[in-house]
């Protein structure tokens, strides 16, 4: 564990409260188009539950890569679609803004105080499905104090695709048994540690995918395992 | 004006004193081989000034690309050579962590105050020859605020190819004339400008290239001229 050099960190969910902020912004939306008696919180877990199986033709090669804004864009007009409500309805830029909010995502409470600890020993970065746009605009919106920022359009990849940890390690020039990521999802670690990355899983709540709802397991088995950064931060200490 | 969104730094000159600080680096690695007598800024110059000649063959398509790590390797056992000492006389990782004075560069006083209140307006990111790890260290030596980093490795390119630019505004998503060049080097305003970006010359004693010196034109007609970050910040509030 002395080798390491840089913290990977997963964004939706570990660093972020997606399902909450999501939840909030579509409330927002609701309200301002008279649409109160709609279910924010239904709405927010249909839209975020499809981004799973709408990447899955990028990470098999049946669809090139695009950013998550596209998918997030489309799996909103399908979302609409399935609660009744027409796309067509609402001006386009209202539309836009609600996709956005993938962009206002909220961070844990415990992250820049985390962050900061951990950035005096290693170099910490984001390792995300989202791209280095999404990334700047989160981590301005929370003030995270990154070393370095590496979007999924930088290796122009998914995850769980290896090419997303390998070419991270390799942007930071280090072997990837010197990185370890940090994540609350099993299947994220999984892949990193096939990678030959160490690993931490924090516990997050309201992280798991809504599409999988009650599948997060919590192995056990990696590196370290801690209920917030702070925590990891003195386990790394 | 209004537009810009994103502001990039070079940083070789323009954010650290490479020539001071490699001198430095250069006089205490002599003090400690015994060769106090050796002409350290001399010696740092010749360094330095092999920079623009030896990165030309990529420039030019005559050389892949590779990383400056290794340019300046090759450069410091060609400047051993110049002053007459031999570089297989000195163990190899003394000569690694000569080269890695690149990764160690001071910050101009003005970095850490001025990022900060452009930070606030800005997307603020370094744009340089130099690859992202050596970014992430130099940032972390200064602790340098930066939003996003983007190395030459990321482009595969080193200035004044287009590409590097205009890369570094597809990363961020922006269009070139929502982004401005922050730099001390005309040639390096001049590339950006013919790809669409705004310029601001930052004057900066000692930035100029050592193989150029008296050269530096400090021409006008760039959108912004200030002598330092604060100036500039002061310019753009």
């Amino acid at each position: 564990m002395r080798n390491i050099e840089v913290l990977f960190f997963d964004v939706l969910g570990t660093m972020v409260d997606w399902r909450g902020s999501i939840t909030t912004e579509v409330g927002e939306f609701l309200k301002r188009h008279n649409l109160g008696h709609v279910d924010a919180a239904g709405f927010a877990d249909a839209w975020v539950g499809r981004y799973d199986a709408s990447v899955d033709p990028i990470r098999t090669g049946k669809r090139s890569f695009v950013l998550l804004d596209q998918v997030n864009r489309e799996n909103l007009v399908a979302s609409l679609e399935e609660f009744g409500l027409a796309p067509a309805s609402f001006p386009s830029e209202e539309l836009e803004y609600l996709n956005l909010s993938w962009h206002r995502l909220k961070a844990w409470p415990d992250l820049a105080e985390g962050l900061s600890r951990l950035k005096s020993h290693f170099i910490i970065a984001p390792l995300s499905d989202g791209h280095a746009r999404l990334l700047v605009n989160v981590s301005k919106y929370n003030n995270l104090p990154w070393d370095f920022i590496i979007g999924a359009d930088m290796s122009q990849a998914y995850k769980p695709m290896p090419q997303v940890y390998l070419r991270a390690c390799e942007f930071l020039e280090v072997p990837p048994g010197h990185a370890m990521l940090v994540a609350a999802h099993d299947y994220d670690l999984e892949a990193a540690r096939r990678c030959g990355l160490k690993t931490a899983y924090i516990a997050r709540a309201n992280a798991e995918d809504p599409s999988k709802a009650g599948n997060q397991k919590a192995l056990d088995g990696w590196d370290y395992k801690a209920k917030d950064l702070l925590e990891l931060a003195d386990m790394l200490q």
